[in-house]
């Protein structure tokens, strides 16, 4: 049997900074450059089911896919990810850590083994992808 | 060797409605929402084909790719996917199926085992990608 | 006082077909070429409103313009321009018909005098500008 | 002789919120909505000059528009436009605010009487755009 | 009576570089910086025309431009601005000499008074418009 | 534990022709189509790594693969691929060619075992992907 992939694409805008409670100041601008200043994104936040097209001609109803990625939306759409977000306090909000985050919240809203992969994409110039979410940061 | 993959995009405009013949009218609206209605999209098709790069320096020759996505093309644009083309009848015609008919529509005017993959893009956040056409739907 | 331009971008998908009644299909081919099939865009929409910044910094609530925009929105979102629209029922579905219609929609749901343009792009080749409703078509 | 504009584009990262010390945190609420929160964008930023075509084939050298327009990236770029750039202390960083104050700025970085437009563009859905600075906000 | 413009956009590849005869290298690489180089582009082509809508629903067609624009891709498309087009031998080939050759063989291949825009977009940082030919460069 | 990849997304213009020393212009026109012609593009480059997320929150330091990146970024912008890089010289600068090449100098500039993927797109239709980048064409 083919085998599909559905991958769906939402925006949100969002603030943000990167530095380490653990580093001092000149450490964490030495690692994370200009962005140890507040600064922002329009966010995209790609998600990807996989499976066997069923009698319904879909792998999986794009609806659902898209209610399991606004439990995401929901929590991040104009904040602030470095202090308004419960589930990433105390991580630095690296593109990285944000899709591993992403990964398991959106994995916990959907059917068991059906995410494949999550993407994070920053800027026209990065993006920050994986397929499985492993342990928490 | 080290192996390579062309991906070509072509675009075509098209109008589609969603539901199957075996089900009530209340059945498809619920399953396909908003898409039960005549509407249509802006589609974008991909296709990808992998090999080894030839002393000419070209996995394949991008017109031959061109030429076989272009069968589907003069199929599909400027028509109503769920009435006029004959490749398309009985199915419905999610971006699932389309991938999969695709598939089968550009795999038989290529060389064999050339093609890897096919996507079809309905908007900015839908995609749909298969990797084997498998048995018709 | 600077004046200031706020434009709101919407998208919609849509189906429609290009004939009119009172042509024959030959005369309807030969005038809209392969638009006289049923097919369909993703449409967007966008709508300006021209004024002066006012104490709060926006020249108009960009909710306020974009819950007028809705209007037209709502009405033609996954629907058939040709014959599920009953706003556009008589008109051919041109963009430049679309424009007009859409100009003349919006501005009944804005506050007089600010609406001073609203364009149609069908795809990323084509696009259709209007900066004043004139009569219906 | 005929008139040219040559229009530039560049891009930057920054955070903002929407609220005015003059306002209560409800009032603001209401009047910019989610946009009180802490978020950010990747914004665009757009200047035009218009002028006629020397014999350089120019009605510009692009470089020093550029620059012009570099003044504005260096303050902004990777900051939070509420608390970390001092011209646009006091202003409430709307669309609108942002759009003049990057007149100003650029206008006092050109020749005179070059500048005729600056667009300021949040997300794929908001754009601002003034023609002339006007006084400060 | 409403006025409507519409746009069409086409895309072609081609090679330049910036040097003026009658300067040295030297003044050709102060006044042009690296694009007296040979590089290239994958440019887009915009023209406008402006009128009002006829009884057929549009203010020109769209085939008439896009056959008018037709004439210059025919010349540019895949070829080197620089030294394989006739029509441009002897003008630097920036962004405004390009948007003013542009404008009048447009202009020779439209009915007399319709075109009123053409814009030459080089990059997605850089746009060059024009609304009126002139003379010669 | 979850692995993680960062793609960077790189552009330049340069230009380029195909054609290949051992052929004949005929065969060349044959075997290249337009392509023979000297004409160029607003290319991307797009690199990946991938590995496991650290205490930082990164698979890789974004400015250390950028860096790496840019090793490619200044031989190429704003030349003629085709005779002016010497990397290049000797091979037709397909877009297979470019990847394969590319591949191997930003390899050469990044810890070992790092890079996955890396592929050059040449218009919104063409894309060039490689895995691996094999031995010199």
């Amino acid at each position: 049997m083919a085998t599909m992939e559905l991958t769906k694409i939402l925006r949100f805008s969002a603030a943000h900074r990167l530095a380490s409670p653990a580093l001092s100041p000149k450490e964490n601008l030495r690692l994370y450059g200009p962005c140890v200043r507040g600064h922002g994104h329009n966010y995209a936040l790609e998600a990807t089911v996989r499976g066997v097209v069923g009698a319904d001609g879909m792998v999986m109803d794009a609806a659902v896919l898209e209610r399991a990625m606004r439990t995401v939306i929901d929590l991040v759409d104009h904040r602030d990810l470095t202090s308004d977000v419960p589930a990433l306090i105390g991580a630095v909000t690296t593109g990285e850590n944000l899709a591993l985050a992403f990964y398991r919240m959106i994995e916990r809203a959907l059917p068991p083994g059906r995410l494949v992969r999550v993407a994070v994409i920053e800027t026209e110039n990065n993006r920050f992808e994986t397929e499985a979410a492993g342990e928490a940061p």
